[in-house]
């Protein structure tokens, strides 16, 4: 079942290594069937060029394995309830790329301080609060998504698909697995380009507001004029 | 028509991903035929590693495309309005490369700090005003060029061939697309020596003017005599 | 003889180089035998594209050459030393990576920062003292072992498969030497985002020890969930 | 004529841009006859990857081209004259690599921190003094070896193979041209630790004395042991 999903999100997690965003077996994108009763997963702990198709994971939105021999990401749970709640989502990337890991353990929103930003964020990027004690025990990677959704309550995903799980690293979304990759890809150099900023000046200003909307908006708008239609 | 001038832009605009300039599709490099009539350029968020000749748009100074099936780059109105005002320009590259960026970011100039900087760059690489709201608003691309030839008022392009732009990034040139893709090279490992010589020491010495004179004629003075004739 | 040992230990040498973890031949990687007689290591200063198994050295746990026509690494003894003493470890490496490197020279252990850190180290790792002048004379790369050991009087190198030599560098060991590359990689990793994080912010906080305790138990304790069977 | 000699230093001339030392044509590698009469170097700006022996230019001590159709690195004057000077070197390297030119560019000497440093320099990195207006309007590239040659007044070129001439770069030597490249590749590894140790702890101690002696002695003492015989 689901052949062109299982193609779409294998290659989607080959392309994290390529793009330099994993090392060892860090990292996994997900992405969910259009009816969205399934999510389509990389296997745990198996290295990124060795991936094919066949390997996925099919688990519906309750975490069982529909179909597949290997079991899911350790993360699953966590793509899981971020499906059930960013409805207007079909992919979620995980990683732990360098500067937004960097961030997110500083526990520090990644300012919005240029134009390569407000291409892909609208605004600064979110840092969830840490989980307690308690949730950590309970239920650590369901309650990993629940953080990040209680950290959306005022925000909305579309215009802000990726968020820093404090001490731990990004998570970024999109309209399937291959577009929460791109975010992802473009996460991290926004991270590296802010950490630089703020070290050639730690008061560098934040993007002009009418700067960030007319980037955001040529590029994700209803009157985009970005790219080809 | 212009067959040559568009492999020679296609190359151009390939050998900025080759060069690691790029990320995704932050970038384009275009060029300017002998009579100063058409430019040819970049088609809008195609991938460099897919690019052909044949998808290169053409276009005239006002705009309109003149030839090709895709939208040109959405920055192409910045390009066509630098070439009206630097006449001795037949290339320009936009990218937003990362140590380049971070100055950008800052709002600080690049000073120059050593002959790397002093073989290309002619002084310190200066940096625009940001764009008022009315003027991102009216005419953003077009703006954008007018603050690069504000800031040029007492700079000769021919001997400063870069620019940032204030909270955006890196504009170079030269006498065509690839010298002004060279020049993005340059500008990035300048911008990243500049970066690293603060760190190390947040009042290095900007190079003596007897140096940065001498580093600066023997490549590009009358009596040259570096590289081959 | 050993001969399936020579390839798992030539191929672990390899895969240094593979890893960025080495320049020039700064770096080593070993494995013992399953009765702990003979330790397998890589020849002194061989170029590691050059490595064939043939060229691995065997030398008993006196560091007498048993078998190959090379001189086995200068840091044969310190190695050896290691094995007497961990005798649950199966693997060791040894590698100037540049981050690692760094937090070994400022003679500051890496702080656990994050939950990448978490997946690999069960705290933060450590740093030796530095060698005494008589230490250094008489016995150099065996008294670099007894620093080592020294060190872990309190602690368990099963929770903890990495050391930093106070100005010099990472040691890294495992169940086989595959296992101690891995921890060489991901200590590196570990360094370069816990330098960064804390350029971010000087005083970002240790991760929650619940946190931590939940990301190594889930990879590493009895009841472990990440990866396959 | 020395047609060996022309192979092997191309050769080094290609591993600059292998090592990733170089960027665009900054940079340039030469070695001496036997009979210390003839150079030979790479010609000034001509790509790394399109060099072949035959590119070579042969002068003689005075800078006279005995053979060669292209014109000979700028840089040529400074080579000559540190082999007039320095009797035992047999190759010199000349390149732009970040690190050690940041070094350059602050003005600073590198600073012995680790063994990785003791493996190949016996002790701080030394760094010229600037060059007067009369210097380099006068004869700029053999100053260039004079300041050079001034500094090493007190130091064996032997001990220390490599020097950082203020706001420019590093030059680094060796027994032949691959010895130079050798010398610049760790050098810029060096550089790049002690860039990193000083931001981790602006105050990180040099290495000790004692162990900074035994490294160099076990890789260059009478008794080394380190390598192959």
């Amino acid at each position: 079942m689901l052949a062109e999903l299982k193609q779409h999100v294998c290659r989607a997690n080959r392309a994290l290594a390529e793009h330099g965003l994993v090392t060892l077996t860090f990292g996994n994108s997900s992405g969910i069937d259009a009816e969205r009763r399934h999510v389509v997963i990389k296997p745990s702990g198996v290295p990124y060029d060795k991936l094919e198709p066949d390997h996925m994971v099919v688990v519906d939105l309750e975490g069982s394995v529909i179909e597949g021999d290997l079991r899911p990401s350790t993360d699953t749970p966590t793509h899981l309830l971020l499906y059930q709640h960013f409805e207007h989502v079909g992919g979620i990337t995980h990683v732990h790329s360098r500067f937004a890991t960097m961030f997110a353990q500083a526990r520090r929103e990644i300012p919005c301080l240029g134009t390569t930003h407000a291409d892909h964020f609208n605004g600064p990027v979110p840092v969830t609060r840490s989980l307690s004690q308690v949730e950590v025990e309970q239920a650590y990677e369901a309650n990993t998504a629940r953080v990040i959704v209680e950290r959306f309550a005022q925000l909305d995903p579309s215009e802000m698909p990726a968020v820093l799980v404090a001490g731990h690293g990004p998570f970024t979304w999109g309209r399937d697995a291959a577009a929460s990759v791109e975010n992802a890809v473009a996460l991290e150099v926004v991270a590296e380009m802010a950490f630089g900023t703020r070290v050639i000046d730690a008061n560098a200003p934040d993007l002009e507001q009418h700067v960030l909307n007319k980037h955001h908006e040529r590029k994700h708008g209803k009157d985009a004029y970005y790219g080809q239609d």
